[in-house]
């Protein structure tokens, strides 16, 4: 069967998972393409899969086929893809040896490098304050180009928690960019947390006073900031 | 006099820059926002503003007063800001010693994000293959927070510019995810070249193989690569 109209209920219920509020309610979130399906299939995370009729995919999971229009009706993206795939919400994990915190990173495009550099950066564990952008946010998985799976990801009060890691004693790094320690000159640790903050204000007051460190890059003074990806990205890569 | 509507005739060939073909026919571009207005008054660039009325703003330059709606129809951002400026397009200078070639970059917010990087880490300047996004299109403009201004621009025939510069000695540096010698193993330069590609399929056969050096960024395995705003801003950071 070929389910070729948008008023399915199914293909309705499915649609909402584009919204936040509904995400959270049905505890699901869509995954768009093959590359991400297949990386939230090994994870254990794909419950089921729409495929474009006529098409194909080497997966052992629920099939759905629809039609173009359908598809494009579920699909967020300009070209609507082969396939997509409802998951399950990620599991949060055990807090890691290096921890990044992002303290109200508000563009998904931002969120999703910055996971993907994460990894890259054999990072454990991202925690996300209660401001920051949804993860599941149909940007955010895009541009984490399938990365979103290799990581933990919690999300929580993180004031509380740097505050817990604090006391194990990892190190705990903040950004600041006026008046920090060139990254170059700071001491390395093998069990730190590094807090990055929003885009125009950065990391608030109250948590910049958890940390141990306050660093910055040395750029040209014309610059007054970089963007916090790029910045989050540099900082990772001295300090892995 | 306050222009009230969009029928104006000033408004609407205004209104059309913000298409690339009417940029290159009325070689004008327009900036949104206090910041970018005095970042290009600055430079010598702004021809005159759109001021929303009962504001004000300090600059030497012919002001027209719109309402908010007219503004709304020019700005292409959700919430119009107080001001918009038609400016001059960027005059292009010889070539520097420190150069970034992009080679086809698609991505508005990438090419503005490695522009933001390119004048941090002190590069003189910028040259762009024919095939990478127009640097006055107005999510390019953004992304740069004003440092559009503050760098060398150039659109050339990149094949033609770096076999000039080989032949003045630049040493040339071109990424390679697979197979290229890891950064901080590269012996630096003060007259280089840096060819970064485009998103997808990086940068193109012909343009590699006139480079000296293969480069990349020591990664994680699980990581085909970095999102490439990200990656040029660290190839940039270690080569200053």
């Amino acid at each position: 069967m070929i389910i070729t109209s948008s008023d399915n209920k199914e293909i309705k219920r499915v649609s909402k998972l584009n919204s936040k509020k509904y995400r959270e309610l049905e505890k699901e979130f869509i995954v768009e393409g093959e590359h991400l399906v297949e990386e939230s299939y090994k994870k254990g995370l794909l419950k089921k899969i729409f495929l474009l009729e006529n098409e194909n995919i080497e997966i052992d999971i629920e099939k759905i086929y629809v039609s173009y229009d359908v598809m494009k009706k579920v699909s967020n993206l300009d070209t609507p893809p082969k396939v997509i795939g409802i998951c399950s919400l990620l599991k949060e994990k055990e807090v890691g040896d290096k921890v990044l915190v992002l303290d109200g990173v508000q563009d998904p495009g931002n969120l999703g490098t910055i996971i993907r550099s994460a990894v890259a950066f054999n990072i454990d564990t991202i925690i996300l304050s209660n401001d920051t952008v949804d993860i599941y946010n149909p940007k955010v998985i895009r541009s984490t180009q399938g990365m979103l799976f290799n990581i933990n990801i919690i999300r929580k009060d993180i004031k509380e928690e740097i505050t817990k890691l604090k006391d194990k004693n990892y190190s705990i790094y903040t950004t600041n960019v006026s008046n920090g320690i060139d990254i170059k000159d700071v001491e390395k640790s093998n069990q730190f947390v590094l807090i990055v903050g929003n885009e125009g204000s950065g990391v608030s007051k109250d948590i910049s006073k958890l940390a141990d460190y306050s660093i910055c890059i040395n750029t040209n003074k014309n610059v007054e900031s970089l963007n916090v990806a790029v910045a989050t990205s540099i900082l990772l890569y001295e300090l892995r």
